[in-house]
């Protein structure tokens, strides 16, 4: 899994069925850009874990979702602080 | 998934025949470029959203299909302007 | 499969159902960073061996288990001594 | 996919035996090569367009031909002519 | 797949079980290393070819074997001579 942070949301009405009407995001990791499926609810400035590979599709919530990047959990604390 | 803008058609006569006759895009993202099979129906300069890994095969229409790379919507407006 | 170095115990509390209470772990391997589902117990220092694709499924236990990277055993020497 | 210019044939007499008899093509793309299946009968020189990921096992015959990068068509005409 | 050449054998005590006892190498392009099973015998200095993606698994003997990277073939002869 890789640490992006939600930048904005992505709108493309024009779209295959199968991408369904989930919400979609820019994330940013450094000069990388990414566009990855919302399964959780998160907001611009999160830092967020998302999965890619095979398992983004099950991480959307089904086998056959187009997927292959998928927010699957919002990082508490991050970056972290060293004197922690 | 990735941020692609279509440059042009690609012709390849010469096939394998799970190919199909779909259409093929040369997409670019700054120096890179690709090759994604067109399930939307766009045409060069739109901006594009691009599934790789195992569901491009998912999102090409069948399961067998042999795409790592297709493209699944047109971004609505891109890119994005900070004055929105 | 990739050798990295663990970091840090990574804490995402609001995460999809399907990541379970599985440990995530911060590794690195030079400049790049990633996160992997914890699959032998190890502890930041160590150095690890993480399989991605998706073996990282299988590798974290069960095929439906949505991992992209999974840490799969832990390296005895590393780096090696030239002298060995 | 990706576009690559066929370089050479591989030779590798000590194989698995799953790979068969097929032929192998080093493929390059600017600074970078690889190895693929050969599902089309190219020659060296020419412009080919490579599938990878798990497509690239069915575009090479089979579901359980172990083949990450298969090459799947010949381009008519590459680069493309600017005054087309 | 991509062309490597095997530095040296890695061992890890603790691993999954998955892993079983079969043989790791740390392989090396270049600047990039990474970590194979070894499916053919090979020895350090020999030019291999690698499978990675979810053919990995099966090049490795099964399609549960948690593998993203195996070992496939000895290249007879690496680098090609420009003069054959």
């Amino acid at each position: 899994m890789k640490i992006y942070q939600v930048e904005r949301p992505l709108v493309a009405t024009n779209r295959i069925p199968g991408l369904e009407h989930r919400h979609l995001q820019v994330v940013r990791d450094g000069p990388v850009s990414a566009v990855a499926v919302d399964a959780v609810g998160c907001t611009p400035g999160d830092w967020v874990i998302c999965v890619g590979s095979s398992a983004a599709r099950e991480a959307a919530g089904s086998k056959e979702y187009p997927s292959d990047l998928t927010i699957v959990g919002i990082i508490d604390r991050w970056p972290p602080q060293e004197t922690e």
